[in-house]
């Protein structure tokens, strides 16, 4: 099917032909109970061909596995698989509706990690033991190393830790891509030393990964493309939150607590974190550095601008616009990008050395600065933790963003008490909706609440919020609640599919 | 008051003699308005004699200032302080009645942090700058330095970055503490090294605060003792916690994923880790470390019986009993013991690094692993989240202990949902109660719910729980919940005092 002189381009390995398979026949190593790990990070760099020949031999020959990536993944292929009924269990990251609803209604156990984590836990033997790994490469070294392409993600350990290792060799995916990954993967515990990264451009390993080429059972040749992103470019409400943020990163400056290039940024996945990267290229900041975990269009906005110097991340996920750009002028972009591992991408003690400003988006937050990233109404999960965790608690600063209202104003992203929190008071500093910016670093809980309520919470949700956060005072606590109706505007929005009767409820009185 | 020749024996700086201040002389260099640090650390090694006189002083000449000490403090200062209405704001931890009480009325701001982010906030100028610093020392050495007494805290960054040190030098405490404490002060981010601990024998720093002694602008003499700890006895529960907790460890040697050195262990402060401590004496378990945060009664034990090689923390707090054995010999265990700053007692990073294994006491639980460390019914502070953060997020294993019940069986500690979080799902792997352990790794939500039920929640109120589980998941969700009753048990126990109408309730439905 393909030209054995396009396939050599690619894979240097000298024993390749005698591991070349077909999709199915890949597949076919894959049995019913597996445990399986496969690349692909925020719909880049995902195994295209062997998920989709599972699918499709599940439909005559049923199995189901266990499924995890790096995170997300595209070409629709959560979905294919889970309609195949092929994924008993999945973790650590989602964001495919059919398979959120599988999820939703207990018919995939779900597992929500911290991004970070999953690899750790592998090492350990505290999850199940990977049978087989399944990777996208760009191309395969002289000895057998497997070279990513979009994402690292989790495929380096998933190579070096399964029983036996497929390779993806997909010849649409840039060759400019070799050279850009740091493959480095941790000593086991508790004798580790320190991780070497000590600022977003070091590079502290390999640009491929070092499986030893007797484990790779199958090569399969394929010439898919990644999913373009659905990030939305700016709209007026994200535009007034990246300009409230900037505005607070200037004050920040002037106070001598940042200098003008900031410090390492990230910024959590969606259009809302994008735009604030966006409305960096118009401030007054200079030599700016990131250290993500996906590199999304407003990365190569601030490249192109002139305004960042170097980008470290585990993906590179771009709009078909952005895209269009970018691909074709890769090799230009080389010196300013690394891929790692989502493992160092991630890391919490990295992340504290290296003290990033850390941008995520907020499902709702409660009037004490509690988070919910994940669970609508507590309930129904969305996508995932990802790794808002693991930034947000050990960033230098941790700033969540959230529109004020939901569904056009039918729900307030600002509620008395969070119906789930991934993120507690303690790991957020700031703030931030079209409104204004909630600086709480240093407040009290009850301090938090009239800023958060006076700042960040649309207008026509303030009084009902007042007047829920009087009435917890008057019972007192350090974080005052009442408890009996703590969760009532979940309730309002369950019942009513809207939480405008808080606003009824209090607007006479407050006339 | 001091004999000179008693004062040289401890401090070799030879100014010390301009420096010599009355406590009540000390404490007029602390001005209304001020940001003060304090030494101390879960009752042990705070500044006794200055607190104590500018509580007395306030009585006569009102002031109220921001109190940052390491934890808790000892001879009821935070009661004496509250009492003066000397405390505006305080942070980051406190165990006080008195103190709890004005922080629940709201009469005193709390701030509630993990505690190895206090010091990175205030070098990062994210708290108010200190402008005194009061610090219990042992010894001063011949250039200024400042040996601590029974904890380090937060001690060293206070004695560096405030504008004035005062020092309590303690001529009561052990002479032979010197040379226990290993001070290390991280680098400004984002150009910070690795820190290089590598092991809890690691050490990296000095034995002294390096202060510049200009800064010292009052030594101040004492006597005082710190006061032991309150930590009772285990009783026939928490043996059997700690026994289903040491069969638990037994099961990882015997599958391969821990050696029967286990790994460095922290254990949270109070009776119920304590417990868990003691039991690791009789079990299979040899030449066991501690990567901790106080250094218990249990930590002696183990020594004691050969079982640890060495333990690494940030402050000794014994009960009485035990102090008395350990004091007089202190000098044979010193090479088995470091005293770090807390920040890197409790450093996230190091944490992972190490592969900790953490125990931490939970004051309730839901029944998808959701813990609340802080708050008695989602708004009442008890203590504050101290380290159990810093480590349960990063430890290789998570453990979180309780009784199945507190007051006699009037409360459940096993709940549908928590009425506050200080710890999300991802970061508890192990529950455990009297009655049992749930294993909780690798599991989805539903199924962590039904492990937690029947393993961990007192037999009673199991029912209760089942009937939630059950109606939550018709309704459907990752984390199937039923809002409008899941607040429920907590309501009915700030009515009735008691949850046991939740028992009644289900008993004849499952009759």
């Amino acid at each position: 099917m393909y030209d054995d002189d396009r396939i050599r381009q690619r894979c240097r390995w000298p024993q390749w032909h005698d591991r070349l398979r077909s999709a199915e026949q890949a597949a076919a190593l894959i049995e019913d109970g597996m445990t399986v790990g496969m690349s692909g990070f925020t719909r880049a760099g995902e195994a295209k061909a062997v998920p989709l020949a599972l699918a499709e031999r599940a439909a005559r020959d049923p199995l189901s596995i266990t499924l995890m990536t790096g995170a997300s993944l595209g070409n629709d292929l959560d979905r294919l698989l889970t309609e195949a009924n092929v994924l008993a269990r999945r973790m650590p990251f989602q964001v495919d509706t059919t398979l959120r609803r599988a999820i939703n209604d207990g018919r995939v156990m779900f597992m929500d990690q911290h991004l970070s984590e999953t690899v750790e836990l592998l090492r350990n033997h505290q999850l199940a033991d990977l049978d087989v790994a399944v990777v996208e490469a760009c191309a395969i070294t002289e000895d057998g190393g497997i070279v990513p392409t979009t994402s690292v993600g989790n495929s380096a350990s998933y190579a070096l830790l399964a029983d036996r290792v497929i390779v993806e060799l997909n010849l649409a995916a840039p060759a400019e891509l070799e050279g850009m990954h740091d493959i480095f993967v941790p000593a086991m515990r508790p004798t580790r030393p320190p991780i070497p990264v000590v600022a977003p451009d070091s590079r502290i390993g390999t640009t491929a990964i070092p499986v030893d080429p007797s484990r790779i059972a199958a090569i399969v040749v394929t010439e898919g493309q990644d999913s373009p992103s659905t990030v939305l470019p700016p709209d007026a409400d994200t535009a007034r939150i990246a300009e409230h943020l900037i505005g607070f990163f200037a004050d920040e400056v002037e106070a001598g607590r940042l200098t003008p290039s900031l410090l390492p940024l990230q910024a959590g996945i969606g259009s809302m974190a994008n735009a604030v990267m966006c409305g960096l290229a118009e401030g007054p900041f200079e030599h700016l550095t990131m250290y993500s975990e996906v590199l999304q269009d407003s990365t190569f906005d601030l490249l192109d601008a002139g305004k960042l110097d170097f980008a470290s991340g585990c993906s590179i996920t771009l709009s078909e616009a952005c895209g269009e750009r970018v691909w074709p002028r890769l090799a230009e972009y080389r010196d300013r990008l690394v891929l790692r591992p989502q493992e160092l991408s991630n890391h919490p003690g990295i992340v504290r050395r290296l003290g990033v400003i850390a941008v995520n988006t907020a499902l709702e937050a409660d009037i004490y600065g509690n988070v919910n990233s994940t669970h609508v109404n507590g309930s129904k999960m969305m996508n995932g933790i990802g790794g808002s965790g693991d930034f947000a608690r050990n960033a230098q600063l941790s700033v969540f963003v959230t529109k004020s209202v939901a569904k056009g104003g039918d729900l307030s992203s600002f509620v008395p008490f969070a119906s789930h929190v991934d993120h507690t008071e303690h790991d957020v500093d700031i703030l931030v909706s079209e409104h204004g910016l909630a600086d709480l670093r240093g407040l009290a809980p009850r301090e938090r609440a009239e800023v958060i309520i006076e700042r960040c919470a649309d207008p026509r949700y303030r009084p009902a919020l007042r007047d829920y956060f009087a009435r917890a005072c008057a019972r007192g606590g350090h974080t005052p609640h009442c408890l009996e109706s703590a969760l009532s505007w979940h309730v309002a929005a369950q019942r009513d599919g809207h939480m405008r009767s808080l606003i009824e409820q209090v607007e006479p009185r407050s006339a």
